[in-house]
Protein backbone atom coordinates (compact mmCIF):
# COMPACT_ATOMS: atom_id res chain seq x y z
CA UNK A 1 0.00 0.00 0.00
CA UNK A 2 1.91 3.31 -1.49
CA UNK A 3 -1.19 5.65 -0.27
CA UNK A 4 -3.40 6.53 2.32
CA UNK A 5 -5.91 6.25 -0.59
CA UNK A 6 -4.85 2.49 -0.74
CA UNK A 7 -5.15 1.76 2.47
CA UNK A 8 -8.55 3.23 3.01
CA UNK A 9 -9.68 1.42 0.02
CA UNK A 10 -7.98 -1.94 1.47
CA UNK A 11 -10.06 -1.23 5.24
CA UNK A 12 -13.75 -0.69 3.56
CA UNK A 13 -13.34 -3.07 0.53
CA UNK A 14 -10.22 -5.44 0.97
CA UNK A 15 -12.75 -8.52 1.39
CA UNK A 16 -13.67 -8.31 -2.10
CA UNK A 17 -10.08 -9.25 -3.06
CA UNK A 18 -9.32 -11.15 -0.33
CA UNK A 19 -10.55 -14.12 1.96
CA UNK A 20 -11.54 -13.28 5.50
CA UNK A 21 -11.28 -14.85 8.54
CA UNK A 22 -7.49 -15.78 8.40
CA UNK A 23 -3.91 -13.80 7.56
CA UNK A 24 -0.31 -14.95 6.68
CA UNK A 25 2.23 -14.32 9.74
CA UNK A 26 5.61 -14.51 8.21
CA UNK A 27 8.94 -14.88 10.41
CA UNK A 28 11.82 -14.06 8.27
CA UNK A 29 15.32 -15.43 9.48
CA UNK A 30 18.39 -14.29 8.47
CA UNK A 31 22.11 -15.08 9.45
CA UNK A 32 24.70 -12.39 9.46
CA UNK A 33 27.70 -12.21 11.44
CA UNK A 34 27.35 -14.97 13.71
CA UNK A 35 23.82 -13.20 15.03
CA UNK A 36 20.16 -15.23 13.81
CA UNK A 37 17.85 -12.32 12.94
CA UNK A 38 14.01 -12.01 12.47
CA UNK A 39 12.56 -8.90 10.34
CA UNK A 40 10.67 -6.66 12.52
CA UNK A 41 8.51 -4.02 10.64
CA UNK A 42 6.42 -1.36 12.31
CA UNK A 43 3.33 -0.63 11.49
CA UNK A 44 1.81 2.65 11.03
CA UNK A 45 -0.09 3.98 14.26
CA UNK A 46 -0.04 0.00 15.69
CA UNK A 47 3.84 -0.76 16.38
CA UNK A 48 6.62 -3.06 16.14
CA UNK A 49 5.12 -6.70 14.53
CA UNK A 50 6.44 -9.39 11.51
CA UNK A 51 5.11 -8.82 7.80
CA UNK A 52 1.51 -10.03 7.18
CA UNK A 53 -0.97 -10.22 4.53
CA UNK A 54 -4.22 -11.79 3.42
CA UNK A 55 -5.13 -14.61 0.51
CA UNK A 56 -6.53 -13.59 -2.36
CA UNK A 57 -9.58 -14.99 -3.29
CA UNK A 58 -8.48 -16.73 -6.33
CA UNK A 59 -4.64 -17.27 -4.94
CA UNK A 60 -3.10 -20.63 -3.43
CA UNK A 61 -1.89 -20.50 -0.06
CA UNK A 62 1.38 -20.79 -0.61
CA UNK A 63 1.38 -18.49 -3.44
CA UNK A 64 -0.03 -15.68 -1.23
CA UNK A 65 2.89 -16.61 1.60
CA UNK A 66 5.38 -16.17 -1.52
CA UNK A 67 3.76 -13.38 -2.75
CA UNK A 68 3.52 -11.16 0.41
CA UNK A 69 7.32 -12.40 1.29
CA UNK A 70 8.11 -11.19 -2.23
CA UNK A 71 6.62 -7.67 -2.10
CA UNK A 72 8.06 -6.94 1.29
CA UNK A 73 11.82 -8.26 0.65
CA UNK A 74 12.13 -8.28 -2.75
CA UNK A 75 13.43 -11.71 -3.07
CA UNK A 76 12.81 -14.55 -5.26
CA UNK A 77 13.12 -18.24 -5.05
CA UNK A 78 12.60 -17.56 -1.44
CA UNK A 79 12.67 -21.14 0.89
CA UNK A 80 9.23 -20.56 2.91
CA UNK A 81 7.67 -22.86 4.93
CA UNK A 82 4.08 -22.96 6.75
CA UNK A 83 4.89 -24.12 10.35
CA UNK A 84 1.46 -23.25 12.64
CA UNK A 85 -2.21 -21.77 12.54
CA UNK A 86 -2.63 -19.35 15.23
CA UNK A 87 -5.88 -19.92 16.91
CA UNK A 88 -5.98 -20.20 20.27
CA UNK A 89 -5.35 -16.72 21.91
CA UNK A 90 -7.03 -13.75 23.12
CA UNK A 91 -5.87 -11.88 19.89
CA UNK A 92 -7.74 -14.79 17.63
CA UNK A 93 -10.83 -14.46 19.95
CA UNK A 94 -13.95 -13.26 19.10
CA UNK A 95 -13.50 -10.84 22.20
CA UNK A 96 -10.59 -9.36 20.29
CA UNK A 97 -12.06 -8.70 17.37
CA UNK A 98 -15.17 -7.13 18.53
CA UNK A 99 -12.71 -4.47 21.25
CA UNK A 100 -13.08 -1.33 19.31
CA UNK A 101 -10.16 0.71 18.08
CA UNK A 102 -9.91 3.96 16.78
CA UNK A 103 -9.44 3.41 13.07
CA UNK A 104 -11.89 0.69 11.92
CA UNK A 105 -15.40 1.35 10.67
CA UNK A 106 -17.70 -1.13 12.99
CA UNK A 107 -18.60 -2.84 9.95
CA UNK A 108 -15.27 -3.38 8.14
CA UNK A 109 -14.36 -7.37 7.28
CA UNK A 110 -11.23 -6.44 9.32
CA UNK A 111 -12.93 -6.60 12.42
CA UNK A 112 -13.93 -10.23 11.95
CA UNK A 113 -12.20 -12.98 13.48
CA UNK A 114 -8.77 -13.94 11.82
CA UNK A 115 -6.33 -17.12 12.46
CA UNK A 116 -3.40 -16.40 11.06
CA UNK A 117 -1.38 -19.29 9.01
CA UNK A 118 2.58 -19.00 9.99
CA UNK A 119 5.07 -19.29 7.62
CA UNK A 120 8.96 -18.86 7.95
CA UNK A 121 11.35 -17.99 6.21
CA UNK A 122 14.70 -18.10 5.47
CA UNK A 123 16.79 -15.42 3.14
CA UNK A 124 20.32 -14.05 2.71
CA UNK A 125 19.29 -10.88 4.57
CA UNK A 126 22.71 -8.75 3.14
CA UNK A 127 20.10 -9.57 0.04
CA UNK A 128 17.11 -8.77 0.50
CA UNK A 129 15.57 -4.87 -0.43
CA UNK A 130 13.28 -3.94 2.39
CA UNK A 131 10.64 -2.14 0.75
CA UNK A 132 8.96 0.61 2.97
CA UNK A 133 5.56 1.91 2.23
CA UNK A 134 2.78 3.97 3.59
CA UNK A 135 1.81 1.77 6.00
CA UNK A 136 4.93 0.34 6.81
CA UNK A 137 7.15 3.44 8.43
CA UNK A 138 10.55 1.57 9.52
CA UNK A 139 12.03 -1.93 9.29
CA UNK A 140 14.70 -3.60 11.15
CA UNK A 141 16.89 -6.82 11.26
CA UNK A 142 16.90 -7.89 15.13
CA UNK A 143 18.84 -10.16 16.80
CA UNK A 144 16.63 -13.52 18.00
CA UNK A 145 17.75 -13.50 21.61
CA UNK A 146 16.92 -9.46 21.45
CA UNK A 147 13.31 -9.47 19.74
CA UNK A 148 10.89 -6.87 22.27
CA UNK A 149 8.88 -8.49 24.16
CA UNK A 150 5.68 -6.48 23.64
CA UNK A 151 5.36 -6.74 19.51
CA UNK A 152 1.56 -6.24 18.63
CA UNK A 153 -1.00 -8.58 18.61
CA UNK A 154 0.47 -12.43 19.05
CA UNK A 155 3.19 -12.01 17.17
CA UNK A 156 5.73 -12.97 20.02
CA UNK A 157 4.38 -15.82 20.58
CA UNK A 158 4.53 -16.25 16.38
CA UNK A 159 8.14 -15.71 16.55
CA UNK A 160 9.13 -18.34 19.16
CA UNK A 161 7.09 -21.02 17.84
CA UNK A 162 9.00 -20.08 14.46
CA UNK A 163 12.76 -20.41 16.52
CA UNK A 164 10.87 -24.09 17.93
CA UNK A 165 10.13 -25.21 14.40
CA UNK A 166 13.40 -24.72 13.55
CA UNK A 167 14.96 -26.48 16.22
CA UNK A 168 12.74 -29.61 15.41
CA UNK A 169 13.59 -29.30 11.25
CA UNK A 170 17.29 -28.62 11.74
CA UNK A 171 18.01 -32.37 10.65
CA UNK A 172 15.70 -33.05 7.68
CA UNK A 173 14.87 -29.59 6.28
CA UNK A 174 18.10 -27.57 4.68
CA UNK A 175 18.44 -24.98 7.37
CA UNK A 176 22.03 -24.44 7.07
CA UNK A 177 22.15 -24.50 3.58
CA UNK A 178 20.09 -21.47 3.37
CA UNK A 179 20.85 -19.59 6.03
CA UNK A 180 24.55 -19.80 5.41
CA UNK A 181 26.68 -18.48 2.29
CA UNK A 182 28.00 -20.59 -0.43
CA UNK A 183 31.19 -20.39 1.35
CA UNK A 184 31.38 -19.88 5.28
CA UNK A 185 33.87 -20.82 8.15
CA UNK A 186 33.38 -23.19 11.07
CA UNK A 187 32.69 -20.77 13.87
CA UNK A 188 29.69 -19.62 11.23
CA UNK A 189 28.31 -22.93 10.95
CA UNK A 190 28.94 -24.03 14.67
CA UNK A 191 27.64 -20.80 15.87
CA UNK A 192 24.35 -21.46 13.39
CA UNK A 193 23.63 -24.68 14.93
CA UNK A 194 24.30 -23.71 18.48
CA UNK A 195 21.79 -20.44 18.10
CA UNK A 196 19.17 -22.76 16.74
CA UNK A 197 19.82 -25.76 19.17
CA UNK A 198 20.29 -23.34 22.20
CA UNK A 199 23.31 -25.35 22.75
CA UNK A 200 27.26 -25.42 23.26
CA UNK A 201 29.29 -27.27 21.33
CA UNK A 202 32.99 -28.58 21.67
CA UNK A 203 35.14 -26.50 18.95
CA UNK A 204 37.01 -29.22 18.24
CA UNK A 205 34.92 -31.78 18.20
CA UNK A 206 31.64 -30.27 16.60
CA UNK A 207 32.97 -30.07 13.12
CA UNK A 208 33.82 -33.90 13.15
CA UNK A 209 31.08 -35.23 11.60
CA UNK A 210 30.30 -32.85 9.14
CA UNK A 211 33.50 -33.65 7.92
CA UNK A 212 34.07 -37.76 7.90
CA UNK A 213 30.76 -37.96 6.53
CA UNK A 214 31.48 -35.36 3.93
CA UNK A 215 28.37 -33.45 4.70
CA UNK A 216 30.73 -29.73 4.38
CA UNK A 217 33.82 -30.07 2.69
CA UNK A 218 37.03 -27.93 2.98
CA UNK A 219 37.56 -25.22 -0.43
CA UNK A 220 41.30 -24.11 -0.67
CA UNK A 221 40.47 -20.84 0.02
CA UNK A 222 40.70 -18.58 3.01
CA UNK A 223 38.80 -15.10 4.26
CA UNK A 224 40.86 -12.44 5.77
CA UNK A 225 39.53 -11.16 8.65
CA UNK A 226 42.49 -9.26 10.55
CA UNK A 227 45.95 -9.60 10.91
CA UNK A 228 47.08 -13.13 11.08
CA UNK A 229 43.70 -14.37 11.27
CA UNK A 230 42.47 -15.86 8.04
CA UNK A 231 40.55 -19.51 8.40
CA UNK A 232 39.53 -21.59 5.47
CA UNK A 233 36.25 -21.44 4.27
CA UNK A 234 34.09 -24.49 3.93
CA UNK A 235 30.80 -25.34 1.73
CA UNK A 236 28.09 -28.42 1.64
CA UNK A 237 28.29 -30.79 -0.33
CA UNK A 238 24.93 -30.78 -1.52
CA UNK A 239 23.95 -34.49 -2.03
CA UNK A 240 25.55 -35.77 1.08
CA UNK A 241 23.64 -33.46 3.30
CA UNK A 242 20.62 -33.81 1.42
CA UNK A 243 20.90 -37.50 1.75
CA UNK A 244 21.69 -36.92 5.95
CA UNK A 245 18.27 -34.77 5.47
CA UNK A 246 16.47 -37.63 4.68
CA UNK A 247 17.70 -40.11 6.12
CA UNK A 248 16.76 -37.66 9.72
CA UNK A 249 20.80 -37.82 10.67
CA UNK A 250 22.11 -35.51 13.62
CA UNK A 251 24.60 -34.04 11.47
CA UNK A 252 26.25 -32.60 14.99
CA UNK A 253 27.94 -34.73 17.33
CA UNK B 1 -26.19 -34.27 12.62
CA UNK B 2 -29.16 -36.96 13.67
CA UNK B 3 -31.75 -35.60 10.83
CA UNK B 4 -32.27 -34.44 7.80
CA UNK B 5 -33.56 -31.05 9.00
CA UNK B 6 -29.98 -30.60 11.06
CA UNK B 7 -28.42 -31.24 7.94
CA UNK B 8 -30.58 -29.17 5.86
CA UNK B 9 -30.10 -26.34 8.54
CA UNK B 10 -26.36 -26.72 8.34
CA UNK B 11 -26.19 -26.22 4.61
CA UNK B 12 -28.63 -23.50 4.48
CA UNK B 13 -27.42 -21.04 7.61
CA UNK B 14 -24.43 -22.98 9.11
CA UNK B 15 -22.63 -19.81 8.59
CA UNK B 16 -24.56 -18.04 11.30
CA UNK B 17 -22.40 -20.85 13.95
CA UNK B 18 -19.29 -21.47 12.30
CA UNK B 19 -16.61 -19.65 10.54
CA UNK B 20 -16.87 -19.89 6.59
CA UNK B 21 -13.71 -20.56 4.52
CA UNK B 22 -11.53 -22.90 6.60
CA UNK B 23 -12.32 -26.65 7.87
CA UNK B 24 -10.87 -29.12 9.94
CA UNK B 25 -9.65 -32.40 8.96
CA UNK B 26 -8.59 -35.17 11.37
CA UNK B 27 -6.20 -37.48 10.69
CA UNK B 28 -6.98 -40.31 13.41
CA UNK B 29 -4.51 -43.05 14.05
CA UNK B 30 -4.85 -46.09 16.22
CA UNK B 31 -2.62 -49.13 16.49
CA UNK B 32 -4.19 -52.71 16.93
CA UNK B 33 -2.77 -56.25 16.04
CA UNK B 34 0.56 -54.82 15.28
CA UNK B 35 -1.06 -52.40 12.66
CA UNK B 36 -1.36 -48.38 12.25
CA UNK B 37 -4.76 -47.91 11.40
CA UNK B 38 -6.86 -44.57 10.44
CA UNK B 39 -10.12 -44.04 11.03
CA UNK B 40 -12.09 -43.42 7.25
CA UNK B 41 -15.66 -42.48 7.62
CA UNK B 42 -18.49 -42.68 4.24
CA UNK B 43 -20.86 -39.76 4.11
CA UNK B 44 -23.85 -39.69 2.59
CA UNK B 45 -23.99 -39.44 -0.93
CA UNK B 46 -20.39 -38.14 -1.07
CA UNK B 47 -18.14 -41.27 -0.41
CA UNK B 48 -15.17 -42.64 2.36
CA UNK B 49 -13.39 -39.88 3.69
CA UNK B 50 -11.72 -38.48 6.90
CA UNK B 51 -13.77 -36.74 9.88
CA UNK B 52 -14.36 -33.42 9.30
CA UNK B 53 -15.92 -30.15 10.68
CA UNK B 54 -15.89 -26.35 11.00
CA UNK B 55 -14.64 -24.02 14.11
CA UNK B 56 -17.77 -22.36 15.63
CA UNK B 57 -17.96 -18.54 15.64
CA UNK B 58 -16.33 -18.09 19.22
CA UNK B 59 -14.58 -21.47 19.45
CA UNK B 60 -10.81 -21.71 19.78
CA UNK B 61 -8.81 -23.92 17.12
CA UNK B 62 -7.98 -26.51 19.12
CA UNK B 63 -11.02 -26.57 21.33
CA UNK B 64 -12.62 -27.03 18.14
CA UNK B 65 -10.77 -30.03 16.80
CA UNK B 66 -11.05 -31.76 20.62
CA UNK B 67 -15.11 -30.99 19.90
CA UNK B 68 -14.60 -33.13 16.49
CA UNK B 69 -12.69 -35.34 17.46
CA UNK B 70 -14.89 -36.45 20.15
CA UNK B 71 -18.09 -35.79 18.67
CA UNK B 72 -16.97 -38.30 15.99
CA UNK B 73 -15.51 -41.29 18.83
CA UNK B 74 -16.54 -40.68 22.41
CA UNK B 75 -13.12 -40.19 23.36
CA UNK B 76 -11.90 -37.41 25.85
CA UNK B 77 -8.49 -36.29 26.47
CA UNK B 78 -7.09 -37.36 22.91
CA UNK B 79 -3.76 -36.27 22.01
CA UNK B 80 -3.66 -34.14 18.89
CA UNK B 81 -2.04 -31.64 16.94
CA UNK B 82 -2.40 -29.45 14.12
CA UNK B 83 0.45 -30.53 11.32
CA UNK B 84 -0.76 -28.76 8.38
CA UNK B 85 -2.70 -26.32 5.97
CA UNK B 86 -3.86 -27.32 3.19
CA UNK B 87 -4.70 -24.82 -0.01
CA UNK B 88 -2.38 -25.28 -2.60
CA UNK B 89 -4.37 -27.81 -4.74
CA UNK B 90 -7.75 -28.01 -7.27
CA UNK B 91 -9.96 -28.67 -4.26
CA UNK B 92 -9.17 -25.86 -2.42
CA UNK B 93 -8.97 -23.50 -5.19
CA UNK B 94 -12.04 -21.49 -6.64
CA UNK B 95 -12.72 -23.56 -9.80
CA UNK B 96 -13.64 -26.34 -7.15
CA UNK B 97 -15.98 -24.93 -5.39
CA UNK B 98 -17.58 -22.92 -8.12
CA UNK B 99 -17.80 -26.29 -9.78
CA UNK B 100 -21.75 -27.15 -9.47
CA UNK B 101 -23.16 -30.11 -7.08
CA UNK B 102 -26.39 -31.69 -7.25
CA UNK B 103 -27.40 -31.16 -3.63
CA UNK B 104 -26.36 -27.69 -2.61
CA UNK B 105 -27.80 -24.38 -3.03
CA UNK B 106 -25.91 -21.53 -5.45
CA UNK B 107 -25.29 -19.29 -2.76
CA UNK B 108 -24.49 -21.77 -0.15
CA UNK B 109 -21.81 -20.88 2.42
CA UNK B 110 -20.75 -24.29 1.70
CA UNK B 111 -19.68 -23.65 -2.00
CA UNK B 112 -17.10 -20.65 -0.98
CA UNK B 113 -13.54 -21.67 -0.61
CA UNK B 114 -12.28 -23.66 2.26
CA UNK B 115 -8.67 -24.28 3.24
CA UNK B 116 -8.48 -27.20 5.68
CA UNK B 117 -6.38 -27.01 8.73
CA UNK B 118 -5.08 -30.82 9.20
CA UNK B 119 -4.89 -32.34 12.71
CA UNK B 120 -3.80 -35.23 13.89
CA UNK B 121 -5.11 -37.43 16.33
CA UNK B 122 -3.56 -40.83 18.25
CA UNK B 123 -6.04 -43.38 19.94
CA UNK B 124 -6.44 -46.43 21.41
CA UNK B 125 -8.68 -47.21 18.67
CA UNK B 126 -10.18 -50.26 20.76
CA UNK B 127 -11.68 -47.98 23.45
CA UNK B 128 -13.38 -45.98 20.98
CA UNK B 129 -17.21 -45.70 20.35
CA UNK B 130 -17.47 -44.41 16.70
CA UNK B 131 -20.71 -42.65 16.00
CA UNK B 132 -22.74 -42.62 13.09
CA UNK B 133 -25.60 -40.63 12.41
CA UNK B 134 -27.75 -39.40 9.36
CA UNK B 135 -24.67 -38.22 6.89
CA UNK B 136 -21.91 -40.18 8.58
CA UNK B 137 -23.67 -43.79 7.12
CA UNK B 138 -20.60 -45.79 7.94
CA UNK B 139 -16.81 -46.39 9.50
CA UNK B 140 -13.78 -48.57 9.34
CA UNK B 141 -10.31 -48.56 10.54
CA UNK B 142 -8.14 -49.53 7.83
CA UNK B 143 -4.44 -50.65 7.88
CA UNK B 144 -2.18 -47.34 6.25
CA UNK B 145 -0.98 -49.51 3.90
CA UNK B 146 -4.49 -50.40 2.21
CA UNK B 147 -6.02 -46.79 2.14
CA UNK B 148 -8.34 -46.72 -1.02
CA UNK B 149 -6.64 -44.02 -3.25
CA UNK B 150 -10.18 -42.74 -4.11
CA UNK B 151 -11.13 -41.02 -0.65
CA UNK B 152 -12.56 -37.54 -1.32
CA UNK B 153 -11.39 -34.46 -2.15
CA UNK B 154 -7.83 -33.97 -1.27
CA UNK B 155 -8.49 -36.60 1.49
CA UNK B 156 -5.40 -38.83 0.68
CA UNK B 157 -3.43 -36.18 0.45
CA UNK B 158 -3.99 -35.06 4.11
CA UNK B 159 -3.91 -38.94 4.93
CA UNK B 160 -0.04 -39.17 3.33
CA UNK B 161 0.77 -35.63 4.92
CA UNK B 162 -0.21 -36.99 8.26
CA UNK B 163 1.92 -40.32 7.75
CA UNK B 164 4.96 -38.24 7.25
CA UNK B 165 4.93 -35.58 10.25
CA UNK B 166 4.56 -38.86 12.34
CA UNK B 167 7.77 -39.92 10.92
CA UNK B 168 9.36 -36.43 11.09
CA UNK B 169 7.89 -36.07 14.89
CA UNK B 170 8.61 -39.28 16.44
CA UNK B 171 11.37 -38.52 17.98
CA UNK B 172 10.11 -35.17 19.62
CA UNK B 173 6.62 -36.02 20.15
CA UNK B 174 5.07 -38.99 22.37
CA UNK B 175 3.50 -40.91 19.84
CA UNK B 176 5.24 -44.57 20.61
CA UNK B 177 3.64 -43.62 24.39
CA UNK B 178 0.21 -42.65 22.91
CA UNK B 179 -0.50 -45.42 20.50
CA UNK B 180 1.08 -48.43 22.06
CA UNK B 181 -1.03 -49.55 24.98
CA UNK B 182 0.29 -49.08 28.68
CA UNK B 183 1.92 -52.54 28.55
CA UNK B 184 3.36 -54.08 25.20
CA UNK B 185 5.41 -56.70 23.73
CA UNK B 186 8.90 -56.11 22.18
CA UNK B 187 7.38 -57.07 18.79
CA UNK B 188 4.77 -54.66 18.97
CA UNK B 189 6.98 -51.71 19.54
CA UNK B 190 9.23 -52.81 16.94
CA UNK B 191 6.39 -53.00 14.36
CA UNK B 192 4.86 -49.66 15.54
CA UNK B 193 8.35 -47.71 14.84
CA UNK B 194 8.97 -49.89 11.79
CA UNK B 195 6.20 -48.53 10.42
CA UNK B 196 5.80 -45.27 10.90
CA UNK B 197 9.48 -45.18 10.20
CA UNK B 198 9.09 -47.37 7.05
CA UNK B 199 11.89 -49.30 7.50
CA UNK B 200 13.20 -52.65 9.11
CA UNK B 201 15.14 -53.33 12.10
CA UNK B 202 17.54 -56.58 13.18
CA UNK B 203 15.49 -57.96 16.24
CA UNK B 204 18.34 -58.53 18.52
CA UNK B 205 18.96 -54.51 18.37
CA UNK B 206 16.12 -52.97 18.44
CA UNK B 207 14.95 -52.43 21.70
CA UNK B 208 18.92 -52.10 22.79
CA UNK B 209 19.11 -48.48 23.31
CA UNK B 210 15.61 -48.09 24.55
CA UNK B 211 16.82 -50.63 27.39
CA UNK B 212 19.99 -49.28 28.22
CA UNK B 213 18.89 -45.66 28.48
CA UNK B 214 15.60 -46.94 30.72
CA UNK B 215 13.29 -45.42 27.82
CA UNK B 216 11.33 -48.92 28.45
CA UNK B 217 11.43 -51.36 31.16
CA UNK B 218 10.52 -55.10 31.11
CA UNK B 219 7.30 -55.84 33.58
CA UNK B 220 7.73 -59.14 35.86
CA UNK B 221 4.51 -60.03 33.65
CA UNK B 222 3.81 -62.05 30.25
CA UNK B 223 1.17 -62.33 27.71
CA UNK B 224 -0.11 -65.88 26.84
CA UNK B 225 -0.37 -65.40 23.05
CA UNK B 226 -0.44 -69.51 22.27
CA UNK B 227 0.91 -72.82 23.51
CA UNK B 228 4.59 -72.09 24.63
CA UNK B 229 4.18 -68.33 23.67
CA UNK B 230 4.54 -66.05 26.28
CA UNK B 231 6.02 -63.02 25.88
CA UNK B 232 7.37 -60.80 28.21
CA UNK B 233 5.72 -57.05 28.85
CA UNK B 234 7.38 -53.68 28.72
CA UNK B 235 5.99 -50.73 29.81
CA UNK B 236 7.43 -46.96 29.32
CA UNK B 237 9.85 -44.96 31.75
CA UNK B 238 7.55 -41.96 31.35
CA UNK B 239 10.44 -39.47 32.54
CA UNK B 240 13.24 -41.45 30.37
CA UNK B 241 11.11 -41.00 27.59
CA UNK B 242 10.25 -37.42 28.33
CA UNK B 243 14.10 -36.53 28.18
CA UNK B 244 14.57 -38.82 25.36
CA UNK B 245 12.19 -36.81 23.62
CA UNK B 246 12.92 -33.13 24.68
CA UNK B 247 16.94 -33.81 23.44
CA UNK B 248 15.48 -35.03 19.98
CA UNK B 249 17.42 -38.25 20.53
CA UNK B 250 16.83 -40.86 17.98
CA UNK B 251 15.19 -43.84 20.51
CA UNK B 252 15.77 -46.39 17.75
CA UNK B 253 19.81 -47.49 16.49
Amino acid sequence: MKTFNELEEFILNGDKVYIPHFSIECVIFGYENRQLKVLLTKLLGIGWGIPSGYVKQEEMLTAAATRILNERTSIDNIFLKQFHVFGDSFYRSMQYQIDPTNYLPANSWLRQRTFSIGFYALIDCTKAKIKQDFFVEDYKWVDINEIPNDLIMDHNEIVTTALETLRNQIFHEPIGYELLPEKFTLPEIQTLYETILNKKFDRRNFPNKLLSQEIIVKLDEKRNIGQHRAPFLYTFHKDNYQNALNERVSITI
